[in-house]
């Protein structure tokens, strides 16, 4: 876990409060972070349903390991730490976002139970919701997808430490929701994120 | 510099654009960069403009040394390689929420001139808007206000590397915007601030 090095700061709440932001916005700040297999269909289920809550005018943002790590985790790679490392920003900056009031769609396989259950705490502390989404896609079947070839590089040895190949996913054990996307379609799985965004009164202010 | 180390990612673009989001806001997503000496005037400038947009119905958000450095930064000290891998990644963030349609406030000493033109190309190369404001205060009125007793505590040797005692600061060379905080009042300078993003065409869509 990151320790904290700096001294001499304190909390700065500022004038205008996390609640005024969601009044302004007509939603609450949540983060989604949806769990999964590569080509378990996060990316895409994240894109659609971001697609959904615009045509309501609603605020959403996506974070992916695409964008994030060409930016923020650009000098990360893939040791142990660095992933975990990878992970806690991520859900950093997820935080940040929640707080602002955004609806934040945070995308990563993210196999490890413990760096998601850091970014959990990290909501939890800072009084934010957090839905984890187990994206629950059996392994051949995602090997059978395998849009980018990554699997068939994996299994070729041609990449090292690959989820489900050499290196293990932890499934989440309680997760807010599950969504089998071998057996659901992707409007499906958007209808099931939308039932839990509004479950839990989070479209509104 | 930092490297960029993953490989096998590509950039998800998404459905959803960028301009669709701001269409949504009823704004431009924006980066206000204010840099300048401690007790410059910094946060209370900021603080003030976010309330100033929130009460025009605008999308703003505050990131700033305080808030960042308990979460995202918080396993960063004050050597010099942490002191840029800190502004690179606030850089990296106010892009993301800038990218996300939202007005973004950051305000942070940001002393040297190579970490604040990295975090402008980070913006450029995303063809993001980004005003940097330089606060402007001289460092004996910064000085004579400390409201938090740092540069007392720097004189006195008890914190070292500190902005304006032992460590320099690096004014922008060709800043968006400058206040001069010994002569504007809180309120003037966010009249200019609103006025430079007016002027820009940020405050619509």
């Amino acid at each position: 876990m990151a320790e904290q090095k700096a001294t001499n700061i304190t909390w700065h709440e500022g004038d205008v409060t996390r609640d005024e932001r969601q009044q302004n916005f007509g939603q609450r700040g949540v983060t989604l972070w949806m769990t999964g297999l590569s080509a378990s269909g996060k990316s895409t289920i994240a894109v659609a349903l971001e697609k959904v809550l615009l045509a309501r005018g609603k605020h959403a943002y996506r974070l992916d390991g695409d964008n994030i790590r060409f930016g923020l985790n650009k000098n990360l790679g893939f040791s142990a730490d660095d992933r975990a490392e990878n992970i806690r920003r991520i859900g950093e900056v997820a935080k940040l976002f929640s707080d602002a009031g955004m609806i934040t769609i945070a995308s990563f396989i993210s196999p490890y139970r413990v760096d998601r259950d850091l970014v959990r705490k990290v909501h939890d502390d800072a009084k934010l919701a957090f839905l984890e989404v187990y994206v629950d896609c059996p392994l051949e079947e995602a090997e059978k997808r395998d849009p980018k070839g990554l699997y068939k590089k994996a299994r070729a040895g041609e990449m090292k430490g690959f989820t489900g190949v050499d290196d293990p996913y932890e499934a989440p054990e309680r997760p807010e929701l599950t969504l089998r996307t071998d057996r659901l379609s992707i409007a499906e799985s958007v209808v099931e994120l939308l039932r839990a965004l509004e479950s839990r009164g989070l479209l509104e202010a």
